[in-house]
Protein backbone atom coordinates (compact mmCIF):
# COMPACT_ATOMS: atom_id res chain seq x y z
CA UNK A 1 0.00 0.00 0.00
CA UNK A 2 1.22 3.16 -0.88
CA UNK A 3 1.01 6.61 0.94
CA UNK A 4 0.86 10.11 -1.22
CA UNK A 5 2.85 12.82 0.37
CA UNK A 6 3.48 16.31 -0.45
CA UNK A 7 5.16 17.11 -3.43
CA UNK A 8 4.17 14.60 -5.48
CA UNK A 9 6.40 12.05 -3.23
CA UNK A 10 5.30 8.38 -2.55
CA UNK A 11 6.20 6.04 0.10
CA UNK A 12 5.26 2.37 0.91
CA UNK A 13 3.84 1.42 3.97
CA UNK A 14 6.18 -1.50 4.99
CA UNK A 15 9.02 1.53 4.35
CA UNK A 16 7.52 4.11 6.73
CA UNK A 17 7.40 1.16 9.17
CA UNK A 18 10.83 0.51 8.94
CA UNK A 19 12.32 4.45 8.77
CA UNK A 20 10.32 4.01 12.65
CA UNK A 21 12.06 1.37 13.21
CA UNK A 22 15.73 2.56 12.06
CA UNK A 23 15.05 5.43 14.19
CA UNK A 24 14.27 3.49 17.50
CA UNK A 25 17.36 1.26 16.70
CA UNK A 26 19.30 4.57 16.44
CA UNK A 27 18.15 6.22 19.31
CA UNK A 28 19.15 3.32 21.63
CA UNK A 29 22.54 3.56 20.47
CA UNK A 30 25.13 4.95 22.91
CA UNK A 31 26.95 8.06 20.60
CA UNK A 32 29.12 10.57 21.00
CA UNK A 33 29.49 13.56 18.68
CA UNK A 34 30.52 12.85 15.04
CA UNK A 35 29.48 9.16 15.75
CA UNK A 36 28.65 7.90 12.46
CA UNK A 37 26.30 4.45 11.30
CA UNK A 38 26.64 2.19 8.38
CA UNK A 39 23.84 0.79 6.31
CA UNK A 40 24.80 -2.46 7.39
CA UNK A 41 24.79 -1.73 11.18
CA UNK A 42 21.18 -0.60 10.77
CA UNK A 43 20.55 -3.26 8.82
CA UNK A 44 21.36 -5.78 11.63
CA UNK A 45 19.97 -4.11 14.22
CA UNK A 46 16.58 -4.38 12.55
CA UNK A 47 16.60 -7.57 10.69
CA UNK A 48 16.42 -6.15 7.19
CA UNK A 49 19.05 -6.21 4.46
CA UNK A 50 21.75 -3.17 4.09
CA UNK A 51 20.41 -2.57 0.46
CA UNK A 52 16.82 -2.01 2.11
CA UNK A 53 18.11 0.44 4.72
CA UNK A 54 19.55 2.46 1.99
CA UNK A 55 16.59 2.34 -0.26
CA UNK A 56 14.26 3.55 2.77
CA UNK A 57 16.74 6.39 4.02
CA UNK A 58 16.38 7.95 0.22
CA UNK A 59 13.06 9.11 1.15
CA UNK A 60 14.04 10.77 4.37
CA UNK A 61 16.79 12.93 1.99
CA UNK A 62 19.98 12.70 3.89
CA UNK A 63 22.48 10.59 1.74
CA UNK A 64 25.47 9.15 3.51
CA UNK A 65 28.82 8.22 1.92
CA UNK A 66 30.04 4.71 1.15
CA UNK A 67 33.37 5.24 2.85
CA UNK A 68 31.81 7.29 6.14
CA UNK A 69 28.21 6.00 6.67
CA UNK A 70 25.65 8.35 7.79
CA UNK A 71 26.33 11.08 10.48
CA UNK A 72 23.96 9.59 13.43
CA UNK A 73 23.10 12.81 14.42
CA UNK A 74 22.27 14.62 10.98
CA UNK A 75 20.31 11.43 10.34
CA UNK A 76 18.05 10.90 13.34
CA UNK A 77 17.35 15.13 12.62
CA UNK A 78 16.27 13.94 9.28
CA UNK A 79 14.46 10.73 10.12
CA UNK A 80 12.10 12.79 12.54
CA UNK A 81 12.02 15.71 9.79
CA UNK A 82 10.21 13.20 7.99
CA UNK A 83 8.06 10.98 10.47
CA UNK A 84 6.95 13.68 12.66
CA UNK A 85 4.88 16.48 12.68
CA UNK A 86 5.93 19.69 12.99
CA UNK A 87 4.17 20.44 16.19
CA UNK A 88 3.48 17.53 18.40
CA UNK A 89 0.33 14.74 17.63
CA UNK A 90 -2.00 15.03 20.55
CA UNK A 91 -3.26 11.37 21.31
CA UNK A 92 -6.09 9.93 23.59
CA UNK A 93 -6.57 6.26 24.40
CA UNK A 94 -10.15 4.64 25.38
CA UNK A 95 -10.38 2.13 27.59
CA UNK A 96 -8.31 1.85 30.95
CA UNK A 97 -8.23 -2.14 31.35
CA UNK A 98 -4.76 -4.61 31.77
CA UNK A 99 -4.56 -4.10 27.68
CA UNK A 100 -4.87 0.10 28.01
CA UNK A 101 -2.66 0.21 31.27
CA UNK A 102 -0.16 -1.20 29.33
CA UNK A 103 -0.55 0.97 26.31
CA UNK A 104 -0.63 3.35 28.01
CA UNK A 105 2.56 2.89 29.95
CA UNK A 106 4.42 2.14 26.70
CA UNK A 107 3.39 5.13 24.92
CA UNK A 108 3.34 7.97 27.29
CA UNK A 109 5.97 10.37 27.81
CA UNK A 110 8.29 7.77 25.15
CA UNK A 111 8.49 10.31 22.13
CA UNK A 112 8.25 14.22 21.80
CA UNK A 113 6.13 14.54 19.24
CA UNK A 114 3.30 11.43 20.33
CA UNK A 115 1.72 13.88 23.47
CA UNK A 116 -0.52 10.87 25.29
CA UNK A 117 -3.24 13.87 26.55
CA UNK A 118 -6.28 12.04 27.94
CA UNK A 119 -7.91 8.36 28.73
CA UNK A 120 -11.30 7.47 29.03
CA UNK A 121 -13.37 4.67 30.85
CA UNK A 122 -17.29 3.93 31.09
CA UNK A 123 -16.08 2.30 34.21
CA UNK A 124 -17.05 5.64 37.28
CA UNK A 125 -14.38 3.00 39.49
CA UNK A 126 -11.42 4.30 36.72
CA UNK A 127 -12.47 7.41 36.01
CA UNK A 128 -11.33 10.75 37.69
CA UNK A 129 -7.80 8.52 38.83
CA UNK A 130 -4.59 9.16 37.23
CA UNK A 131 -2.85 6.18 35.30
CA UNK A 132 1.02 6.37 35.02
CA UNK A 133 0.66 10.07 35.00
CA UNK A 134 -2.56 10.40 32.27
CA UNK A 135 -5.95 11.18 33.60
CA UNK A 136 -8.55 9.03 32.65
CA UNK A 137 -12.26 10.61 32.19
CA UNK A 138 -15.48 9.53 31.47
CA UNK A 139 -17.10 8.47 28.36
CA UNK A 140 -20.18 11.24 28.86
CA UNK A 141 -16.82 14.15 28.85
CA UNK A 142 -15.65 12.56 25.22
CA UNK A 143 -15.76 15.14 22.96
CA UNK A 144 -14.99 18.47 25.41
CA UNK A 145 -11.82 16.68 26.35
CA UNK A 146 -10.87 15.32 22.62
CA UNK A 147 -11.78 18.76 21.67
CA UNK A 148 -10.07 21.10 24.29
CA UNK A 149 -6.59 19.04 23.29
CA UNK A 150 -7.07 18.93 19.82
CA UNK A 151 -6.55 14.92 19.84
CA UNK A 152 -5.82 13.90 16.32
CA UNK A 153 -5.41 10.43 17.29
CA UNK A 154 -7.54 7.92 19.68
CA UNK A 155 -6.53 4.63 20.45
CA UNK A 156 -8.87 2.01 21.47
CA UNK A 157 -8.31 -0.34 24.02
CA UNK A 158 -12.22 -1.54 24.42
CA UNK A 159 -13.85 -5.14 23.86
CA UNK A 160 -15.02 -5.67 20.15
CA UNK A 161 -18.59 -5.21 21.33
CA UNK A 162 -17.76 -1.72 21.99
CA UNK A 163 -15.32 -0.77 19.12
CA UNK A 164 -17.50 0.32 16.34
CA UNK A 165 -19.46 2.63 18.47
CA UNK A 166 -16.08 4.14 20.74
CA UNK A 167 -14.85 4.75 16.99
CA UNK A 168 -18.20 6.55 15.77
CA UNK A 169 -18.04 8.71 19.15
CA UNK A 170 -14.13 9.69 18.06
CA UNK A 171 -14.77 10.75 14.50
CA UNK A 172 -17.72 12.90 15.07
CA UNK A 173 -15.28 14.92 17.65
CA UNK A 174 -12.74 15.29 14.99
CA UNK A 175 -10.41 12.39 15.30
CA UNK A 176 -8.71 11.48 11.87
CA UNK A 177 -6.51 8.48 12.83
CA UNK A 178 -7.12 5.33 15.18
CA UNK A 179 -5.33 2.87 16.24
CA UNK A 180 -7.62 -0.17 17.36
CA UNK A 181 -6.87 -2.94 19.39
CA UNK A 182 -10.18 -4.40 19.41
CA UNK A 183 -10.43 -7.85 17.23
CA UNK A 184 -13.14 -6.46 14.64
CA UNK A 185 -12.97 -4.82 11.39
CA UNK A 186 -14.45 -1.29 11.71
CA UNK A 187 -16.85 0.47 9.12
CA UNK A 188 -15.67 4.40 9.18
CA UNK A 189 -15.75 7.25 6.78
CA UNK A 190 -13.33 8.04 3.87
CA UNK A 191 -10.28 10.09 5.40
CA UNK A 192 -10.22 8.59 8.86
CA UNK A 193 -6.96 6.47 9.01
CA UNK A 194 -7.57 3.42 10.55
CA UNK A 195 -4.78 0.68 12.23
CA UNK A 196 -5.23 -2.28 13.58
CA UNK A 197 -3.42 -3.86 16.31
CA UNK A 198 -4.12 -7.48 16.02
CA UNK A 199 -3.00 -10.42 18.64
CA UNK A 200 -4.89 -13.40 17.85
CA UNK A 201 -4.72 -13.10 14.05
CA UNK A 202 -0.79 -12.53 14.92
CA UNK A 203 -0.46 -15.50 17.18
CA UNK A 204 -2.84 -17.98 14.57
CA UNK A 205 0.33 -16.78 12.20
CA UNK A 206 2.80 -17.69 14.51
CA UNK A 207 1.52 -21.23 15.11
CA UNK A 208 0.68 -22.34 11.55
CA UNK A 209 4.39 -20.91 10.81
CA UNK A 210 5.94 -22.60 13.43
CA UNK A 211 3.90 -25.87 13.07
CA UNK A 212 2.57 -26.43 9.79
CA UNK A 213 4.50 -24.41 7.07
CA UNK A 214 7.49 -26.74 5.57
CA UNK A 215 10.20 -23.76 5.68
CA UNK A 216 9.31 -20.73 7.07
CA UNK A 217 11.17 -19.00 4.81
CA UNK A 218 10.69 -15.55 6.07
CA UNK A 219 12.86 -12.09 7.54
CA UNK A 220 12.49 -11.98 10.94
CA UNK A 221 10.95 -8.20 11.48
CA UNK B 1 6.77 -12.92 2.09
CA UNK B 2 5.68 -16.29 1.05
CA UNK B 3 5.41 -19.33 3.34
CA UNK B 4 6.18 -22.41 1.85
CA UNK B 5 3.22 -25.62 2.80
CA UNK B 6 3.93 -28.86 2.06
CA UNK B 7 2.94 -30.80 -1.58
CA UNK B 8 4.45 -27.49 -2.97
CA UNK B 9 2.38 -25.47 -2.09
CA UNK B 10 2.58 -21.96 -1.26
CA UNK B 11 0.89 -19.16 0.35
CA UNK B 12 1.38 -15.23 1.21
CA UNK B 13 1.48 -14.12 4.91
CA UNK B 14 -0.84 -11.94 3.96
CA UNK B 15 -3.27 -14.23 2.60
CA UNK B 16 -2.56 -15.78 5.94
CA UNK B 17 -3.46 -12.96 8.11
CA UNK B 18 -6.80 -12.66 6.06
CA UNK B 19 -7.75 -16.47 6.39
CA UNK B 20 -7.69 -15.83 10.25
CA UNK B 21 -9.70 -12.59 9.61
CA UNK B 22 -12.64 -14.42 7.48
CA UNK B 23 -12.82 -17.44 10.04
CA UNK B 24 -13.17 -14.53 13.22
CA UNK B 25 -15.86 -12.94 11.00
CA UNK B 26 -17.49 -16.50 10.04
CA UNK B 27 -17.28 -17.61 13.67
CA UNK B 28 -19.16 -14.44 14.77
CA UNK B 29 -22.33 -14.68 12.59
CA UNK B 30 -24.74 -16.03 13.64
CA UNK B 31 -25.66 -18.82 11.82
CA UNK B 32 -28.33 -21.54 11.33
CA UNK B 33 -28.16 -24.98 9.55
CA UNK B 34 -27.61 -24.79 5.85
CA UNK B 35 -26.47 -21.18 6.22
CA UNK B 36 -24.62 -19.49 3.17
CA UNK B 37 -22.45 -16.52 2.85
CA UNK B 38 -21.18 -15.03 -0.17
CA UNK B 39 -17.49 -13.91 -0.95
CA UNK B 40 -18.67 -10.24 -0.71
CA UNK B 41 -20.27 -10.23 2.81
CA UNK B 42 -17.18 -11.55 3.93
CA UNK B 43 -15.01 -8.88 2.23
CA UNK B 44 -17.68 -6.32 4.20
CA UNK B 45 -16.78 -8.05 7.20
CA UNK B 46 -13.07 -7.69 6.46
CA UNK B 47 -12.55 -4.74 5.15
CA UNK B 48 -11.50 -6.42 1.78
CA UNK B 49 -12.20 -6.71 -1.64
CA UNK B 50 -14.54 -9.56 -2.65
CA UNK B 51 -12.03 -10.96 -5.34
CA UNK B 52 -9.25 -10.97 -2.72
CA UNK B 53 -11.53 -13.01 -0.37
CA UNK B 54 -12.05 -15.78 -3.53
CA UNK B 55 -8.01 -15.71 -4.49
CA UNK B 56 -7.82 -16.13 -0.53
CA UNK B 57 -10.06 -19.31 -0.29
CA UNK B 58 -9.05 -21.05 -3.08
CA UNK B 59 -6.07 -22.19 -0.98
CA UNK B 60 -7.84 -23.65 1.50
CA UNK B 61 -9.49 -26.09 -1.25
CA UNK B 62 -13.05 -25.43 -0.91
CA UNK B 63 -15.33 -22.92 -3.23
CA UNK B 64 -18.35 -22.16 -3.47
CA UNK B 65 -20.72 -21.53 -6.10
CA UNK B 66 -21.48 -17.76 -7.82
CA UNK B 67 -25.47 -18.44 -7.31
CA UNK B 68 -25.75 -20.14 -3.51
CA UNK B 69 -22.02 -19.10 -1.88
CA UNK B 70 -20.24 -20.64 0.51
CA UNK B 71 -22.01 -23.20 2.76
CA UNK B 72 -20.78 -21.53 6.20
CA UNK B 73 -20.47 -24.67 8.15
CA UNK B 74 -18.00 -26.33 5.25
CA UNK B 75 -16.15 -23.19 4.74
CA UNK B 76 -15.50 -23.11 8.24
CA UNK B 77 -14.28 -26.58 8.73
CA UNK B 78 -12.47 -25.98 5.59
CA UNK B 79 -10.55 -22.70 6.91
CA UNK B 80 -9.90 -24.58 10.46
CA UNK B 81 -8.52 -27.97 8.62
CA UNK B 82 -6.07 -25.47 6.58
CA UNK B 83 -4.92 -23.06 9.47
CA UNK B 84 -5.19 -25.28 12.74
CA UNK B 85 -2.69 -28.18 13.77
CA UNK B 86 -4.01 -31.82 14.07
CA UNK B 87 -3.39 -31.42 17.66
CA UNK B 88 -3.67 -27.97 19.95
CA UNK B 89 -0.86 -26.08 19.52
CA UNK B 90 0.55 -25.60 23.69
CA UNK B 91 1.10 -21.86 24.32
CA UNK B 92 3.12 -20.14 27.33
CA UNK B 93 3.09 -16.39 27.88
CA UNK B 94 6.45 -14.78 30.01
CA UNK B 95 5.48 -11.38 31.46
CA UNK B 96 2.78 -11.10 33.66
CA UNK B 97 2.53 -7.44 33.81
CA UNK B 98 -0.57 -5.23 32.70
CA UNK B 99 -0.01 -6.48 28.97
CA UNK B 100 0.69 -9.83 30.20
CA UNK B 101 -2.72 -10.15 31.92
CA UNK B 102 -4.49 -8.32 28.50
CA UNK B 103 -3.52 -11.34 26.61
CA UNK B 104 -3.63 -13.95 29.06
CA UNK B 105 -7.38 -12.64 29.23
CA UNK B 106 -7.35 -11.91 25.91
CA UNK B 107 -6.13 -15.71 24.27
CA UNK B 108 -7.14 -17.99 26.90
CA UNK B 109 -9.98 -20.30 25.86
CA UNK B 110 -10.75 -18.40 22.66
CA UNK B 111 -9.24 -20.95 19.98
CA UNK B 112 -9.80 -24.98 20.41
CA UNK B 113 -6.30 -25.16 18.72
CA UNK B 114 -4.54 -22.61 20.70
CA UNK B 115 -4.08 -23.88 24.67
CA UNK B 116 -2.31 -21.36 27.15
CA UNK B 117 -1.44 -23.76 29.11
CA UNK B 118 1.39 -21.55 31.13
CA UNK B 119 2.69 -18.20 32.32
CA UNK B 120 6.01 -17.16 33.85
CA UNK B 121 7.45 -14.07 35.59
CA UNK B 122 10.74 -13.11 36.85
CA UNK B 123 9.03 -11.19 40.24
CA UNK B 124 8.42 -13.71 43.20
CA UNK B 125 5.09 -12.06 43.88
CA UNK B 126 3.15 -13.04 40.57
CA UNK B 127 4.14 -16.62 40.77
CA UNK B 128 2.45 -19.55 42.14
CA UNK B 129 -0.61 -17.34 41.27
CA UNK B 130 -3.61 -18.29 39.02
CA UNK B 131 -4.32 -15.49 36.29
CA UNK B 132 -7.35 -15.82 34.61
CA UNK B 133 -7.19 -19.11 34.80
CA UNK B 134 -3.43 -19.53 33.84
CA UNK B 135 -1.07 -20.70 36.52
CA UNK B 136 2.00 -18.23 36.74
CA UNK B 137 5.10 -20.11 37.43
CA UNK B 138 9.07 -19.15 38.49
CA UNK B 139 11.29 -18.30 35.47
CA UNK B 140 13.57 -21.11 37.06
CA UNK B 141 11.02 -23.45 36.24
CA UNK B 142 10.51 -22.52 32.85
CA UNK B 143 12.56 -25.47 30.69
CA UNK B 144 10.57 -28.04 32.73
CA UNK B 145 7.26 -26.47 32.03
CA UNK B 146 7.56 -26.11 28.85
CA UNK B 147 8.91 -29.29 28.32
CA UNK B 148 6.25 -30.92 30.53
CA UNK B 149 3.43 -29.29 28.69
CA UNK B 150 5.26 -29.85 24.76
CA UNK B 151 5.29 -25.86 24.53
CA UNK B 152 5.32 -25.02 20.57
CA UNK B 153 4.63 -21.17 20.88
CA UNK B 154 6.14 -19.01 23.60
CA UNK B 155 4.38 -15.31 23.72
CA UNK B 156 6.84 -12.62 25.37
CA UNK B 157 5.33 -9.72 27.15
CA UNK B 158 8.69 -8.30 29.03
CA UNK B 159 10.45 -5.53 28.51
CA UNK B 160 13.09 -4.89 25.81
CA UNK B 161 16.02 -5.08 28.16
CA UNK B 162 15.02 -8.61 28.74
CA UNK B 163 13.17 -9.97 25.76
CA UNK B 164 16.28 -10.95 23.84
CA UNK B 165 17.19 -13.24 26.86
CA UNK B 166 13.63 -14.62 27.47
CA UNK B 167 13.82 -15.58 23.85
CA UNK B 168 16.85 -17.73 24.30
CA UNK B 169 15.79 -19.42 27.02
CA UNK B 170 12.55 -20.65 25.64
CA UNK B 171 14.19 -21.28 21.77
CA UNK B 172 16.66 -23.65 24.22
CA UNK B 173 13.80 -25.53 25.36
CA UNK B 174 12.57 -26.20 22.23
CA UNK B 175 10.24 -23.66 21.53
CA UNK B 176 9.59 -23.08 17.61
CA UNK B 177 7.32 -19.80 17.61
CA UNK B 178 7.71 -16.55 19.04
CA UNK B 179 4.79 -13.86 19.27
CA UNK B 180 6.87 -10.71 21.23
CA UNK B 181 5.54 -7.60 22.18
CA UNK B 182 8.99 -6.35 23.16
CA UNK B 183 10.07 -3.31 21.34
CA UNK B 184 12.79 -4.82 20.20
CA UNK B 185 14.59 -6.91 17.22
CA UNK B 186 15.38 -10.62 18.63
CA UNK B 187 18.28 -12.51 17.04
CA UNK B 188 17.31 -16.54 16.57
CA UNK B 189 18.76 -19.81 14.92
CA UNK B 190 17.09 -20.01 11.38
CA UNK B 191 14.13 -22.17 12.20
CA UNK B 192 12.38 -20.21 15.00
CA UNK B 193 9.81 -18.39 13.67
CA UNK B 194 9.55 -14.65 15.45
CA UNK B 195 6.29 -12.00 14.96
CA UNK B 196 6.58 -9.24 16.58
CA UNK B 197 3.85 -7.07 17.83
CA UNK B 198 4.87 -3.12 17.92
CA UNK B 199 2.59 -0.83 19.09
CA UNK B 200 4.80 2.22 19.23
CA UNK B 201 5.98 1.70 15.86
CA UNK B 202 1.62 1.36 14.55
CA UNK B 203 1.22 4.22 16.48
CA UNK B 204 3.72 6.59 14.61
CA UNK B 205 2.28 5.18 11.60
CA UNK B 206 -1.08 6.27 12.17
CA UNK B 207 0.11 9.22 13.26
CA UNK B 208 1.80 10.25 10.07
CA UNK B 209 -0.58 8.59 8.10
CA UNK B 210 -3.50 11.01 9.93
CA UNK B 211 -1.23 14.18 10.25
CA UNK B 212 1.21 14.35 6.87
CA UNK B 213 0.00 12.47 3.95
CA UNK B 214 -1.97 14.02 1.65
CA UNK B 215 -4.14 11.44 1.04
CA UNK B 216 -4.03 8.17 2.68
CA UNK B 217 -5.28 5.60 -0.08
CA UNK B 218 -5.50 2.41 2.10
CA UNK B 219 -7.82 -0.46 2.40
CA UNK B 220 -9.56 -0.44 5.76
CA UNK B 221 -8.09 -3.89 7.92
Amino acid sequence: VVVQLTGNKRISERSLERLSLYRRALLLRTSGTGDSVYSHQIAAACGVSAAQVRRDLMAVGYSGTPTAGYDVARLLESLSAFLDTQDPTSVAIVGVGDLGRAVINFLAHRRPKLHLVAAFDADPDKTKRVVHGIRCHAMADLCDVITEHAVQVAILAVPAAAAQEVADQVVACGVKGILSFAPTFLRLPPGVVVERVDMTVALEKVAFLACKSVRAKRTHR
